[in-house]
Parts: C-alpha cells; sequence; structure tokens
C-alpha cells in the first residue's frame, strides 16, 4: 500500500517527505487511516543515533491515533470507522511469560518497535506514524474511546502508558503524597493520572513559569527547583516520586523528599548514569526503581481510564512540514506539552 | 558502675584497655553481665572516623549478649539470669510514627546509638559493648532464647537482623531466587535466613575458596564473581540480591541478575557513590533499594526464628587484646565469619 511520510534519510539529517509501500493488509491486519502522529523525544534521540545505530529511511513515530480502513479477513476486533490507537510496539512474541501476562514491554525477546528495527518477519524495516496509513496485527492494536478527542489522544500512547503504568504499579490512591518531577510532554501525563487517582499531587519544575499550569492541571502543589532552598521545606514527604526528567539531575536531592518505604521511579532515559549515595536508600528504607511504557491489556485500561475521565494531553497541532522546527523546540522544552502531527498535511 | 572496657583513645588509635563508670541501674533499667560482643566493620570505620566526626575516648561494640546481673526496680521484663541482648541502638524518641510502629531504627529524631553518641539525657556519652557490663532500658533489650550459644548469637544483634529485615520486608519464601552478594559477616546470615525462610539461595563471592562453606551453610549455588564470564548464564535469575559489599562494585553488573520486577537491596555503605545505568532499571522494572538493620519487635522476631531453627552466626572467639589484630583481619575479609570478643578476658 503506497504511504506517504516524513523521513529522516541518515542519521541527523532533516526530516524531509517520502514515499514508500506498507505490506497489504492481512487475514489478522487491520489498516488504518492516520488522523494524528505525537512527536516523542525518543524519535529526535533514535534520528540522531543518540541511543546506538539506527536504521535509515527512518519514519519516526509511535503515538499514532486514526480510523480503521480496512480490516484482513479474520479480524474480529475491529471494524472499518472505528477509532483505533497504536504505541511503542505493534509486535512481541507473544509466548514468553511476560508476553502471556500482558506484560509485551518486557517481552523476554524484545518487543517488536513500531519503527527503527524490523518486523516481525525478521525482514521488513518497520515505518513508523509520520505517515498517512498504517498497517498492524489486531492484536497489538488499541480501542480508544468515542467521547476522546484524537488530537489529544495520540500522545496516550507512549508519554500516557509511560506515567499511567508506574502510577498502577505502585497503587496510586487517595491519601498519597505524589511528586512529579519535570512538568513536560511525560510529566503533564503523570499529574493528570495521579490527581484523577485521588493523590495529593506535587510539580517539582524547574521552571517556575509552569506554575499556573500546574495547578489548571489539578497538581495541589508547585515547587520550583531552581531554588535549592525549597528543598528544605519537602524533606520526607512523598510516597512516590515519578522522574520524566532525562537530563541529568542530582538525584541525591530528591532522594531524600521521600518519606520511608517511598520509591523514585525513573521513566526516562538520561545521558549520563545516576549518581546516588546509598545512604540516601538505607535512611528510610527507599527504593529507586524503572519503569517502561505499559502491556497492552494495560494500556486499553489508560485509555478506557481516559474516556471515563476525560483526560487527554496538552497538544499543539502542527503540519508535517513544521516537524524539523518541532524537534528543535522539543529538545528546548518549548512545547505545551506534546506536538502532535496532522496527518492530513504529509 | 565501675565498668572495664577496651576504648580508641583518638581517631585511628589502637584499642586499650580503659575504665569508666556506667550510669546506676534506674527504675526502668536491667544490668547484664556481657558474655560475648562482636565486632561489627561499622566499628572499625568509626574508631577511624570514615563516617565523620566521632567522639573519644570510644568504646565501641553494638552486638551484645550477655546474662541479666540485676533490675531497676519497676522492670517488668527482664529478671537476674536472664540471657539478654543488645543491638545498634539503646533509645529513640519513642513517640514518633516510626518508633510507635516498632521501626525505632527510622526514628524521625534519629535513633540513640549504642556508642558514638550521647544517651537520651543529651550528656552522657554512651559506650558500648567491648566492656564487662551494660546498662540499658528494658524497652530496648532483646529476650535471648535459652537454647542458642550467646558466642553465635552476639553478631545477630547487628549483622543478623541487618539480613532478616530486608528477607522480610522483600517477602522471601519459598519458589524465589535470592542471591547474596558476598559471604562475610553479614552475608553468612542472609544466607542462613534465605535458606530458612525456603528460598533458592545463591552465593555471589570473588572469593572461590568459600564455596565449601556456602554450600555447608544451606546455599544451594555458588557463582564465583571474580571471573565475568560466570555472570553471563545468571542473567534475569532473581527476584531479591541482597548486596553486603562495602566495597565499590560494578552495581550494574548485578541488576541485570535481576528478574522482572526484581529488587537489589543493599545493606552496607560503599565509600564511593553508586553509579547506575538506569537502562537496567527501566528494563525489567527494576528497583534498588536500601534498609537498615531492623526495629525492636523484629529484632525480637528474628531471635525467636533463630532459637527455633538452630540459627547462629559463625565465629571466632578471641581474647581482647586481639581487638587490634581482628581489626586488621576483618578488613582483610579474613574472619570466619564474625570475630566475637570474650567478654570476661577485658
Amino acid at each position: 500500500m503506497k504511504t506517504k511520510a516524513y523521513a529522516a534519510m541518515s542519521a541527523g539529517s532533516p526530516l524531509v517527505p517520502f514515499t514508500f509501500d506498507r505490506r497489504d493488509v492481512g487475514d489478522h491486519d487491520v489498516a488504518l487511516k492516520i488522523s494524528y502522529s505525537g512527536i516523542c523525544h525518543s524519535d529526535i534521540h533514535q534520528v540522531a543515533e543518540e541511543w546506538g545505530p539506527s536504521i535509515f529511511p527512518m519514519v519516526p513515530g509511535h503515538e499514532i491515533a486514526g480510523i480503521v480502513s480496512s480490516v484482513g479477513s479474520k479480524v474480529t476486533n475491529f471494524k472499518i470507522g472505528d477509532a483505533i490507537g497504536v504505541g511503542v510496539f505493534i509486535d512481541s512474541c507473544r509466548v514468553c511469560d511476560n508476553c502471556t501476562t500482558g506484560l509485551q514491554q518486557y517481552c523476554v525477546k524484545g518487543m517488536i518497535g513500531t519503527y527503527n528495527g524490523l518486523e516481525s518477519d525478521g525482514e521488513t524495516v518497520a515505518m513508523g506514524g509520520y505517515s498517512d496509513l498504517f498497517v498492524i496485527n489486531e492484536d497489538y492494536a488499541l480501542h480508544i474511546p468515542a467521547n476522546l478527542d484524537l488530537k489529544g489522544v495520540a500522545p496516550l500512547l507512549c508519554a500516557g502508558i509511560t506515567l499511567y503504568s508506574p502510577i498502577k504499579r505502585w497503587n496510586v490512591s487517595p491519601g498519597m503524597h505524589v511528586a512529579v518531577m519535570g512538568l513536560g510532554g511525560l510529566g503533564h501525563m503523570g499529574v493528570k493520572f495521579a490527581v484523577a487517582m485521588g493523590a495529593h499531587v506535587t510539580v517539582l519544575s524547574h521552571s517556575p513559569g509552569k506554575e499556573a499550569d500546574a495547578f489548571a492541571m489539578g497538581a495541589h502543589s508547585f515547587v520550583a527547583t531552581n531554588n535549592p532552598d525549597n528543598f528544605k521545606s519537602i524533606q520526607k514527604s512523598f510516597d512516590l516520586i515519578l522522574n520524566t526528567i532525562s537530563a541529568e539531575v542530582a538525584i541525591d536531592d530528591y532522594l531524600k523528599l521521600l518519606k520511608l518505604d517511598g520509591t523514585l521511579v525513573v521513566v526516562g532515559i538520561p545521558g549520563e548514569p545516576y549518581k546516588i549515595n546509598v545512604r540516601n536508600l538505607l535512611s528510610g528504607r527507599r527504593s529507586i526503581a524503572g519503569s517502561m511504557i505499559g502491556g497492552l491489556p494495560e494500556i486499553q485500561e489508560m485509555l478506557d481510564f481516559c474516556g471515563k475521565h476525560n483526560i487527554l494531553s496538552e497538544v499543539e497541532v502542527v503540519s508535517a512540514d513544521y516537524i524539523n522546527e518541532a524537534y528543535v523546540r522539543t529538545v528546548a522544552s518549548d512545547v505545551k506539552y506534546r506536538f502532535v502531527i496532522d496527518a492530513s498535511t504529509i
């Protein structure tokens, strides 16, 4: 199927219009007309080959929302016209302990990424969501509740689940004190979810100018971290800290903000190793943990939760010819709070 | 009460015979004739002022086992002749959330240490267990089961509870795969407890010569970590890793040995910060946590557990005039597996 897209033709080069053939719709596949595709910071890392060798030409994009345009002969779960989402992976081994328990993101053979890798056949280069249409096995696609605007849904498929999953795993609930480090594409979803779960939510941000937005999203407190003095009054305050900051931070300063048995969960990947004074773990039996997106059942649960609570990502919709500028602005944290590409402009 | 002891008279100096007065037995105090006092690596750090300023003269020792010799008028919980233990702390604020839930080691005002600090009166310098007698408020002393040999009990009060507490907190139970990093004074207690809880236990040691001892203690597997190749076959193998190594280690190599949702618990304090590649946390939703000794109810539970399962520390009994040589050998990991001072030689 002839597909229009935007691609990086080599490492670090600007994205340009690009045409390629997607596979035809197999018996268990659905095709979708893409409506919106989010721009994730990980797209930028991979285009720049900052995470090891990439495959070019590369069509990035793993925050995809669209409408089903055709279905294979054996598809039972989708019909033409359904709102449909695709996230960070399009397949996995399906038989390992993690896949069979719905934790496909931790598939022991490695999940099959939505782009910058090979599809399940081991030959076809997977091409992502900066394109006008997509084909995916129905088992790895998600249903989008009908009441949600697809613009604000696209980023849920990566940024959203990246925060929803640890919020569920660490049982965020009323009475808990949760802090979110960084109010960006990831962080603002963490605020919305933790607030919806009933927690007392504090935003820890180095940008005092984001305070009003934080409160508008439901946060109960805002602490500007560009002033070290502000850390003093919030020592031992939080049950859970969600760290969405990929830049290097003095992680010890944040560990001290955890209560007894508190956990700091890292969901972004910094370029440099963390340096941790172990005393900050021992004093207070604290933990630091990692969490990576979420599995299919949990993504669906999140989308249903968003439908029920009318939760969406805050987005700036851009046309495809703005992608390169959007990349520059994303790196500069100059976006409120996620860019999504209007796929009709591709 | 005139007390004979061994003390360091200044930072880093050898321990020498020393005499001082302990307080008289108050209404709620018990006095004990010390039988054995363990030598903990933390004694050596504090004598050398490696953990910040110390108070001198210092009588170290917080692994104390003895026999009650007198009781105050209002003591209800001990009687003369009882076997009694004293651990790392002798008091705490008693009213904070952590104290009232039996987690005195995390007292928000700081526990009152057994030595190298001030007693609850804020004036008297606390003097530790390298001495012939001790006085303690009965609420902070432990009962030792009658069937246990006091020699092997003394190290339970610090080394033992340091491992027992995380083993309980992380629910070690049959079917779990537990690794213990380092087979020393701490590690060998971890092996014994985890085996007694029914787990499959692997010792990770850089000393291949300790393999026979590890198996004799009940370990099911032994991996010599001085050969990097040996790490390959045990990737993603463990639910829980207990790190008892205070020396610097390549912690990333060990994080990779954890299964999905596995935890590496640190119980020793290395001199340098840990350097952690966060990817090793994200891939597998792994955690690294700290744990610090245990609270009074848990220490008593451990002692009762040891009584029931006949668990003791492996010890080398030494006379008081051997303390300085024992320090040298402890630093060199040349002890099987804990030195205890025969207090009758002081």
